[in-house]
């Protein structure tokens, strides 16, 4: 627990007089006021968290857990178990989308292994496994309360060694066929609303299994009872080894005043629970895609948070995130390289 | 004449089979079958347009058309006619919004007068001025017709020299105090609605001076009957010469098979007028982003596009159609550096 001790002792709230400041500026620059919309949102956010990101270059990484899901067994799911680790060692090698899609945005790829459900043999994966998946919940809690705590401290680690390696802007990924399942249980526990609200297709499940899947997660609820005041007890009863490393790797960064980007519906489902465990954590969060996954925009609003990059994606693995680390750049570039009415000599109306 | 001769003959279909093609080979990328959405459609576009494009580095440009607009003296702009070419020598001189973003995603922004109200004596400005800006068209035809096809042609050889010295994606933008205006106009004769569904309030426009706005349209409209068949007609007399450019230089651009990106509700209205000309070329330009403007996205669905980019922007300028070039340039990344099932010997069902 000493990790996770220090993680949330250090969580503060973001610098309020910063942002001010920030948003002054932003209104100073040459432009009609408020026209650069989302990228001066950001702006404000990044400068609340941290102003010196707007001296140095961005040093990106997208942080991928990988975990299985033992609720697979149910027949929920479009791809068979087996599809996470042949996945996870893809990432890892750089050839799956969030690796193309951060290639391009000049972020790297960090991979971790929290829980597959076989022996990943990838000098690319971090072994850090937990357990070899998930417990099915509906018949027995995803993990042990222990677990839970573990994951998350594994993904509090991951960040907290990235960014003493120099990186300053993060994002969440995760690899886990299944994952959309717990991800809509929290939302559901969270919401107080009925898991159907929340429950998508995954990664093109026939639509006619899409009520077994919101049957399921009722079951699992009903049975488990997951506090929604108490974010560990319904990451243990109904969420994902990989669920708990990201919402880790979100307070993390928010210890360490580094900005952590959401990806879709399962970083969204992450976040829910970082943000349950500390208030703080939300203004260290940075938005990025409305997931095409059913529930994800929900889940979104659910956290307050509003998405402005809508390319009906829903493959996850952090590949919202990472595209989104362009628009953080241009909200950086916009500050540094804008001139502003006071150097023209214009007064502003 | 000759230019836009010339370019209108060399304005093809594209190809359908390159298009086909690359669906399959997207189609069988690591991961479920179109869940990289936007991406994948945007790489089969540009395989449609040049499969070249995936073989070498882009090489981006916003091209900047600035002009300004008589109708400006009706008192419907927040902002006085002048700031045109303010803002115009502060975009090539760099310090703009399309500046900045358009540093960050590696793209340089060449800005062009095409009819600014004043001499600009800027040697980052390409002096292509057709007239001190148009005439008030609720008085007179915003220009002659002879001097819409020279603006056309401006924007037409513009796009040329570009591509002429190796730029492969190039993208539309404008400066124009008072052109929000022409655009309200353009869309409204082009689908026939009252000019009051396509008109919002430009830079900050008071809500008050909004109805005088629609109904200096509609009298214009009215006054010079433009012929929503005939482009070049609704151009001359209601449109505006940036306008005018900005159409000439994506028709270029699919003349010479290279991706031309669509900014915001200018852009569009120029990209009405393009695919109005010819509508092959409307499968050379790519969306960007919705921009906040009123109007915008109705403009977009009338020349059937769907943006993906919801950044609550509106500064026009090129802005999110540079922003956009990082989406381009991630479909062609996804394509080139992701591993496929037939390499990783996995049979997709």
């Amino acid at each position: 627990m000493k990790i996770m001790e220090k993680v949330l002792k250090n969580i503060e709230k973001v610098d309020e007089s910063q942002k001010a400041q920030m948003q002054e500026y932003v209104d100073g620059l040459l432009k009609p006021m408020g026209s650069l919309g989302v990228l001066e949102g950001i702006a404000v956010q990044v400068a609340g968290i941290d102003p010196e990101l707007f001296n140095k270059p961005t040093k990106k990484a997208v942080l991928v857990f990988a975990g299985d899901h033992g609720i697979c067994e149910e027949g929920i799911t479009s791809a068979p178990q087996p599809v996470t680790a042949l996945m996870t060692n893809f990432i890892a090698n750089g050839k799956s989308g969030v690796g193309a899609i951060s290639r391009q945005a000049g972020a790297d790829v960090i991979v971790t292994d929290v829980g597959v459900n076989a022996t990943l043999d990838n000098p690319n994966v971090r072994n850090k496994k937990v357990r070899f998946g998930t417990g099915n919940m509906v018949k027995e809690t995803a993990m042990t309360r222990e677990e839970a705590v573990q994951a998350l401290e594994i993904g509090m680690e991951t960040a907290l060694e990235m960014i003493d390696k120099g990186y300053n802007v993060l994002a969440t990924g995760e690899m886990g066929i299944g994952n959309t399942t717990p991800s809509s249980a929290i939302f559901s526990v969270f919401g107080n609303i009925d898991p159907q609200e929340v429950t998508g297709i995954g990664a093109n499940l026939s639509s006619d299994l899409l009520d077994k899947k919101s049957e399921v997660i009722r079951r699992a609820i009903e049975k488990h009872q997951p506090d929604p005041q108490d974010p560990i007890d319904v990451l243990y009863k109904v969420g994902g080894l990989e669920i708990a490393a990201m919402a880790g790797a979100m307070l993390a960064g928010a210890s360490k005043k580094v900005p952590v980007l959401i990806d879709g519906f399962i970083s969204s489902a992450a976040a829910a629970i970082a943000v349950k465990m500390d208030p703080c954590v939300n203004d260290y969060l940075i938005c990025s895609h409305a997931s095409a996954e059913k529930g994800a925009q929900k889940g979104l609003e659910l956290i307050g948070f509003k998405p402005y990059l809508y390319m009906d994606m829903r493959l996850g693995e952090g590949s919202g995130a990472a595209l989104a680390f362009n628009v953080v750049d241009a909200a950086i570039s916009m500050v540094n390289n804008m001139g502003t009415y006071a150097e023209a000599g214009i007064d502003v109306v």
